[in-house]
């Protein structure tokens, strides 16, 4: 079957609009702007921003529909063969930045790439995952974010869980920190194995699952007390999240080297970041756990139902 | 004659020592500290960070001496024949982030590489230069800045200075963003072309005029009053220099690539730092002006002595 780009997209807005929809309600009282744009070499995109919620500090669910007449090379070293030919790429990409140190930073992406052709038929594949960022290790709330991550690719292969799960480890690792950025979550790209309705209805129950994942651990941690520790904690953690997308994230340098729209693109970046030399947590403290014990990859679910 | 690498490293070491003192002067109460360290493949260095003074935020000055085995081919694009030979690099790298949004932000780096050989002579080359980041224009900073620069290099060469200073404008430009992130001042790499003593000496020179080019632009703008208005304009401006550091700054992306000493590389991050989307300065105000009028390349110094 041919893939239908137009389901897609359709898919994606609609996406785009229930995540929105329930952050807002969330929040309480932020709103999300909409800001709407194209780009000159055709496609465009809607990019919503809600600023300065109470829950939220910043939270940016942004959806793009990218064409192109040659693919960089940079986005095409798996597939040489369509190196150089026309591309269009459609996702839905958010990243949340709660303002309680105790609710942590979340990131979601869905995105569909179909590329080639000259008659042949096209090259295409799925790609998605959402990963979680705390600042505080809870158990409670990892085992629930991963059990969600679970159920939602299980109806597709007993394989896929622990196949996504550790490529989302793998990928959300800073090289030059040596440390995982998050306890990750699922994370697929350059998905087209079970052919297209098949790989399409996987990456629905992934954009579909995220407001379940995540809203119940915001619900959870949003009112715990903190200070000034807290914040500073969170401030610097957040400077590792800036370090991964601008030194590592392929879907950020793709988009600047492939003269996206930057400002759509650096909607990630946090509200707020610090950035202090040789700061280190002191030894057996909460900040120093998470680092030493939280964020170790680990089999979160072990034998859990 | 053969380079002398004991002598730079001897002279980047007093530099260091000197750019220190003469900055915890300005500053007043900020005094710098030492973290020395080494590197399990050979070398290490110094770094020197000053937190939280009054006059400065943040300020690093770090002396590094690294080696390697082989040469990462991002360093040797120019000269492929030293590509994967022993290499050795020596240099001092500063960046200052004053609290005052009316004082710059300066960087300056003197470097010296050398690489190769296997019995031939080796390939050496220094760089160097100094650039200056305000966020607010005042024309008096940017004539004295950019004299200081061509005086710096004048008794080598006429046509150094305009050399450097094009170049300087080119290195500091945020593709992405298409703008300058300064206004510039002097950049050089690859440098051999005077031999050995007249590059180091040209190289000492560039060293040597920092603090002389910089410290009474701080010193005319320490004291002026702003606000959250102020305030908050510059943490945004901060942002691009992030962004120009991880995405497209040479020295940290060899250094990260090349397994350096991360806290070190990345001392030169602001302290704290805003991404707000979308953000815009009032049509017409010192913050728009910033961007539309001082910001361009321009001949600072014109027909002036």
């Amino acid at each position: 079957m041919q893939p239908d780009s137009t389901a897609v997209r359709t898919y994606l807005l609609q996406l785009q609009e229930s995540i929105c929809s329930a952050l807002e309600r969330e929040d309480g009282t932020g709103r999300f702007a909409a800001d709407d744009w194209e780009r000159a070499e055709g496609g465009g995109g809607r990019t919503r921003i809600l600023s300065g919620g109470t829950v939220f500090e910043k939270a940016g669910v942004a959806f793009s529909h990218v064409v192109g007449t040659a693919l960089p090379p940079s986005a095409s070293t798996r597939r040489p063969d369509i190196a150089g030919k026309p591309w269009s790429a459609v996702g839905v990409s958010l990243v949340i930045h709660p303002r309680n140190p105790f609710v942590p930073t979340s990131h979601a992406n869905v995105r569909f790439f179909i590329a080639g052709a000259d008659g042949a038929a096209p090259a295409w594949w799925f790609g998605g995952g959402w990963d979680l960022t705390p600042f505080y290790g809870f158990e409670e709330d990892a085992v629930a974010w991963h059990r969600a991550a679970r159920n939602a690719v299980a109806p597709f292969g007993a394989q896929l869980h622990g196949r996504f799960k550790t490529a989302c480890d793998e990928y959300f690792f800073l090289r030059h920190r040596g440390e995982p950025r998050g306890i990750g979550g699922l994370f697929y790209d350059d998905f087209d194995e079970l052919g297209f309705v098949k790989s399409f209805a996987l990456t629905r129950s992934v954009g579909d699952a995220f407001v379940g994942a995540y809203l119940p651990i915001v619900a959870r941690r949003k009112a715990t007390t903190y200070g000034e520790r807290e914040r500073e904690h969170q401030l610097r953690r957040r400077g590792r999240y800036v370090e991964f997308n601008l030194l590592q994230d392929r879907g950020t340098l793709f988009g600047i080297q492939s003269g996206g729209r930057t400002e759509s693109i650096l909607m990630s970046l946090p509200p707020l970041v610090r950035w202090d030399y040789g700061a280190v947590p002191k030894p057996g403290s909460a900040e120093a756990r998470l680092l030493e014990v939280f964020l170790k990859p680990r089999d979160w679910l072990g034998g859990r139902p």
